[in-house]
């Protein structure tokens, strides 16, 4: 038998099995697995016991393990001569406030008939239980025609994803020999807006900057001194609005040092997915670019780095008006970053730039919130290119290379203590609403990521 | 009897009737007449009524008025062929809270003997029960050995000036006629910092402006988002930032239209006093002034206008980070204006500036907080001289005719509904703690404040 008939077969046994598939993954989502909420530890256990009594049904090596907090589900198939494969995905969900705004309880989950097709509505449906299901699913079909799992497969699965991940790293750096594999799924995205299968290949870094800067050792009265004493809100508007200049440019030293521009094949494919700038803006109720002169709006949002305040605060701003000099004034500043684009020379040169700024009887301090640098996965791995040609044959479009502006810690995470790419391919859309009320997951997305994830394992196997 | 006879004539009269004239002042400090709080509603006009009764009893034609809020005192002399004076001051007080600071009940007036000389203790000792009385007295003791009031007094007492005055105007418009003087008599002022005798001759005009700049219609994740969309803080910070130059002036057009150097008189009355700068900025924490290159300080607090940012916000400011590009960013902008400065060209040049900065599918909007010339007096007015001479005369030190960075509206008021000038004399000091727990007034204040109205008096009568 060919390995094409082989992959026609999967299908056929995935396409065969889908509603007890969808039943698993029903009983599955009615576990309240919320990992920020410390009344839920049971449930969120619960789960993990429930996946990992799974795996080991299929015949993986599964275990569960204890960590300061919630546990790690960690499965093996029997080892090989294949490249090793890591699949990642999370077993907890999001709360569920406000809970008057769910249409049914949202642990009581269902499949739902509506004018857009069926749908798996509870919480997790998306985030993350529907899409880490999709390649269990694809792991049990596979199983089913070949007789044994695919080789050298490393399933890690964790409960913390929606409250911060604070156990994943010790436990990586824990177990790193065990964990590295040639290459990590990640199955937490989605695809792209118009519905085209997409792989991310790569992820904006970010320098998480709080700045505070104090004048007087108390708010002044601005008709005694103003115009003699420093206004820290002034400073700090000036330090700030000198971040960038009239072409949207980051004006720091050495700041685009490790930018890349896109290689011929990635701007092509960017290109090609006709994105429309003009309806995404719109959507929010703007309706013009106001990045770096004569780049693309993709390019702004995925490889161009930039610098945005998220947040200041001074003086008085509350109702009426106040005419005071305040004593500080602060503000939180994000740096996204892109291609090898340094974190930390970044952070240095945003400080020594507001220092620049600062009087010499005024004080500045800096509060860290966090460097990651950029993630760009190697795309000349011959992996990326047999998985975008089984995404486009499962889907009937040509699936993209894609990039995402924010970013995904754990791919970080896989590069810098495991030494390994990110494969990011998901099936989530963006009416899914994780995070909110009535989230839900496309039975299409479930169906047909389950086949796509068979037509990867079978390239790649 | 000379003139100059008659003037020693009634500070001997004041000298003797001192301890007689505190007394009267103790009986009117217990009067709670917290102008804020409607329970002393009946207290307040309890105190228009006392001071009323006492000007009757002097000879004054005094009547209380109603106003919508608290009344008004107005009194008269015997009318004559002098110019009129008008004489101002206010009787309600401030809240008294927190009231465990205070070391003795606020209304409890008492004198107490201190190491640094007697003082009167109570609220509205000093501001402004304390300074009226020092005028009120100085026509007792002029009564009392001239035989009859100085003519052609208008005495006006309002009860919401801690409150902020909102009967003032509407009732100088309706009684215009016959509350028009030549001049007017403000007592609500202090010495000059080292206790020398003042009279403040200019005040800084205000416009104030608060500007809110809205993007999107809700709050973007920076990921998303950021280097594509327009961020209103960074269009706010920008906007705000280029309100100054590198030299310290502001740089809206037009903006020092009107704008008038000292003239060499008051260049010299300011540099002669000494004004330290470096303690002034010291006594808050601070050491260097900021203002424009080339003015000195007191120039840049007095004669200067300036732009000050008093409040900023926008974004998340609190604990931890977001990411977000917020929906809107706002912040509260005051200019102090000197000289013939307009405020309307001020306002509409301030909102071109920021609307130059405001991207097309962004929106600003402007809420008025307020606008007033600068005021500055006609010190060729003989009567500035003359009572210049009156006060070094007393206090044995040369009188400055200074200036303030602030409003105090009152003398905006008088200028525009009355047509008249302000005379700006007090005798409070910087250590009085008015609107604290604990206000004094010194004992010297009182004293020397009444004599020293009786020598301008008698100069301008």
């Amino acid at each position: 038998m060919t390995d094409s008939a082989r992959v026609q077969d999967v299908l056929r046994q995935l396409d065969a099995g889908l509603e007890e598939a969808l039943d698993r993954l029903m009983a599955f989502l009615t576990i309240p697995s919320i990992s920020t909420d410390p009344a839920h530890a049971g449930d969120v256990r619960r789960a993990a016991d429930w996946l990992a009594d799974e795996l080991t049904g299929l015949g993986f090596q599964a275990q569960v393990h204890d960590t300061p907090g919630h546990p790690m589900v960690v499965a093996r198939s029997q080892p090989g001569d294949a490249r090793p494969l890591l699949f990642y995905g999370h077993y907890d969900v999001q709360p569920v406030d406000p809970l008057e705004l769910w249409d049914r309880p949202p642990f009581e989950s269902a499949i739902e008939e509506t004018p857009a097709g069926r749908v798996i509505r509870a919480r997790g449906a998306s985030d993350d239980k529907g899409q880490l299901m999709t390649f269990v699913e694809a792991f049990r079909a596979w199983k089913a025609v070949h007789g044994t799992l695919p080789s050298d497969l490393i399933l890690l699965f964790e409960g913390e994803e929606e409250s911060g991940s604070p156990s994943l790293r010790p436990f990586l750096e824990a177990h790193a020999d065990s964990l590295r594999a040639s290459l990590a799924m990640i199955c937490d995205t989605g695809l792209y807006a118009d519905g085209r299968p997409a792989i991310t290949t790569q992820l904006r870094g970010l320098v998480g900057q709080e700045v505070v800067v104090r004048g007087a050792d108390r708010d002044l009265h601005s008709g005694s001194f103003g115009g003699l004493a420093a206004n820290p809100i002034m400073v700090l508007a000036q330090a700030l609005a000198a971040l960038k200049n009239d072409q949207g440019r980051v004006t720091l030293p050495g700041f685009y040092d490790g930018v890349q521009d896109l290689t011929p094949e990635l701007a092509r494919d960017w290109q090609a997915l006709d994105f429309d700038a003009a309806g995404f803006l719109d959507r929010v109720g703007l309706s013009q670019p106001v990045g770096e002169v004569g780049r693309t709006p993709l390019e702004m949002v995925w490889n161009r780095p930039t610098a945005e305040i998220n947040g200041i605060a001074g003086g008085y701003a509350g109702d009426g008006f106040k005419t005071v000099l305040p004593a500080e004034a602060r503000a939180k500043v994000s740096f996204r970053l892109t291609g090898q684009q340094d974190p930390e020379k970044v952070r240095a040169a945003f400080q020594d730039h507001v220092r620049s700024f600062v009087p010499t009887d005024c004080k500045v301090e800096f509060h860290d919130h966090g460097t990651s640098p950029a993630s760009v996965m190697d795309i000349s791995d011959p992996a990326f290119g047999l998985a975008k040609d089984a995404l486009t044959e499962e889907w009937g479009r040509d699936a993209a290379f894609i990039g995402a502006g924010g970013s995904i810690p754990i791919a970080g995470d896989f590069k810098q203590i495991l030494g390994m790419d990110s494969m990011l391919v998901g099936f989530g859309r963006d009416d899914d609403r994780i995070h909110s009320p009535n989230e839900k997951y496309d039975v299409e997305s479930f169906a047909k990521g389950a086949r796509s994830w068979a037509r990867i394992l079978s390239a790649l196997r």
